[in-house]
């Protein structure tokens, strides 16, 4: 039989180490997108299922959990992505005429775990502009990723650049349906050449020659300079080339040591994103971090469709890559009713301390098992004046 | 038809204004309860049902959100209160033998609202100590609660003290079915005297006289001394009002502006709680803003019942009694890839600055529609160098 403390696959308890490091990295998070002028929001973990899952795509619909609310009958869902939810917000709620700057940070819940060591309940951090169509909002939001990486002291930062314009700019005029579309997508994004020689067979050769070419359309900046050569002159493919050559520039004179790469069959994302979209990882390190782009649609469905640019990522994993803390040097507290004794104590915690008081009976050095703090000093009275001092070891170990 | 912006009842978004003074609350209650050494925890929001709703009564299941795991075809719950994840941390993961402090913040749901204001999806902020029996313990965590009060700045705060043992006192040796217990303690709870007689039609006439009475038994300290007189002289209600006595005195003695009431047939979480249960609120305000107390018997379905005591609240309720926080003041800064502008930007913002880049083409004072900042000065080139100056306002009004 299964014990009651046993959870669900995918699904675990973050315990006090690693929960502070959470904890400081989203409040460093969170005010870097302040500092950019990002207003936090907080949308709900419910919505009804349609609205959830409106101009998303199938793959969200799979990875949402659905129950019926019984207070209307309804379906809702979990929320498995934000990004939708910050779009409605704009849309409706705030409904403004200029730039709209949101961040927000929070659970989501996935059906099925992204991958072997997959959370189902990743912490998503992300940040969102609306409503400036330039490319401008699409370097903010990039360098926002980065400096939240960066603050998170993430080194050796690599950002992946791809735009699915130019898949459909190759795909122009060629009669596809939806699914051979997705095949050809998902055979481009594992770089599986067979597979993606199979699906292309009926094509005319230049679709073939330069769908085959996309495959190997993958590093440096030579990359745009090799794909203006191999893939057919058609205005999208050109305009998405420019924008990947601008927004890689800008990066790579904003950060020196920042490696920027491109990769044009990287189609993740594709039925989503309108414009370039980018992916951040640490060098030596195959997990994305960060994920982001322009997905200009997604507020159409709430009746106001806005040029739209954001990213997100999740907080656990990256707690996972990042430098642990130390943990926090701890006061110990005799417990007692003298009021001079209170008084010290809440000094000393009003002024940022840990102390911890001693209660009657505990162990001495029962103290010492907690992961977030670790007590090094003492309270004790002096002279008749309480006062801070090392604490003696109990062992010498 | 409904549109896709609607959400269920009882479920909202928080707006920036809000979710700005939510985070900033969030963030000085979990340094609270850290200064007490309390360890931060994030459990997950989806577990086992079972385990979920061990030793929680029947209220709990009912609001208790329900789905299938398709991974593994069991039931799940999400989570409808986080105190028995606590338990089950300290019980099974942590399995310290000294005494542990646990503190969490996160969302919880509700299938249903608990008024007719209430949202679905408190914000829920949470402190509990475990292994400690004796009274200690109780005051450390209504100090602590108190303290979260006062440093979210609800004025006037009022502590109500009630424990479910003198309910178990008077009806020692009277036999009593769950149910008729329940109806019982529902009648108590709404002060209803007719219900209550017509309930205890069959039982002694001292255990009438003292049921009635206990509906009485609500004020300052002097209801404690009415209680010895009016209630039977048994060894449980005798150590029931003795805690409540000194429980009282030490936080009036500690805070001579907080009013400490007794109330002795409040029986909310009857079947949850086994020691001094409190409600916190402000005075003239009819909602509890926090509640906690014993409950020592929550870690038992995880292999190991420890003395345990805790309290929680909802931010999100929290929010709406407290002053609100002004729009934090921002600088307005030009687009451009002038390396010295940039720096400039960087510089303001690791300082703590929010600075807001105008993208080009932005309608001019469209920044100003933001709620959780004002801009109020700008980043101008002055005699080659870039420096901030106060905002000049487009219109007079």
């Amino acid at each position: 039989m299964r014990s009651a403390w046993l959870l669900p696959e995918h699904i675990a308890d973050v315990l006090p180490a690693q929960a502070q490091r959470i904890e400081a990295l989203r409040r460093c998070l969170l005010d870097r997108a302040r500092s950019y002028g990002y207003e936090l929001v907080i949308p709900p973990l419910l919505e009804h299922l349609d609205a959830l899952l409106s101009g998303t795509g199938h793959e969200l619909d799979l990875s949402t959990f659905k129950l019926v609310d019984q207070l209307s009958g309804q379906m809702l869902g979990l929320r498995a992505d934000t990004t939708p939810q910050a779009a409605r917000i704009d849309a409706h709620l705030l409904n403004r005429q200029g730039i709209t700057r949101l961040c927000y940070c929070g659970p989501v819940l996935h059906t099925r775990p992204t991958g072997l060591a997959a959370t189902r309940e990743p912490l998503q951090f992300g940040a969102e502009i609306f409503g400036h169509e330039g490319l401008e909002a699409d370097l903010e939001v990039a360098e926002l990723a980065l400096d939240c990486l960066r603050a998170a002291r993430v080194p050796r930062l690599v950002i992946d650049l791809a735009d699915a314009r130019v898949l459909r700019g190759v795909l122009a005029g060629v009669p596809m349906d939806a699914e051979g579309l997705q095949d050809v997508a998902r055979a481009l994004s594992s770089k599986d050449a067979p597979a993606l020689a199979a699906l292309c067979s009926g094509l005319p050769a230049e679709t073939r020659a330069a769908l085959q070419s996309l495959l190997r359309l993958y590093g440096g900046v030579e990359v745009l300079a090799a794909a203006r050569d191999l893939l057919p002159d058609r205005p999208l493919i050109r305009s998405a080339l420019d924008q990947l050559g601008w927004l890689g520039g800008r990066l790579q004179a904003a950060d020196a040591s920042l490696r920027v790469a491109f990769d044009l069959s990287d189609m993740s994302g594709y039925a989503y994103y309108s414009g370039v979209r980018f992916g951040i990882f640490a060098a030596g390190c195959s997990d994305t971090l960060a994920r982001g782009g322009r997905y200009d649609e997604v507020g159409a469905v709430f009746g106001r469709s806005r040029p739209a640019v954001g990213f997100s990522l999740d907080l656990k994993s990256l707690s996972e890559v990042t430098p642990p803390a130390a943990p926090v040097s701890a006061v110990l507290a005799p417990w007692g009713d003298d009021p001079a004794l209170l008084a010290a104590v809440q000094a000393l915690r009003t002024g940022g301390d840990v102390v911890v008081c001693t209660l009657p009976g505990s162990r001495a050095g029962s103290t010492e098992e907690a992961a977030a703090w670790r007590a090094d000093r003492e309270l004790v009275q002096h002279e008749g004046a309480w006062c801070v001092r090392p604490l003696k070891t109990l062992s010498t170990h």
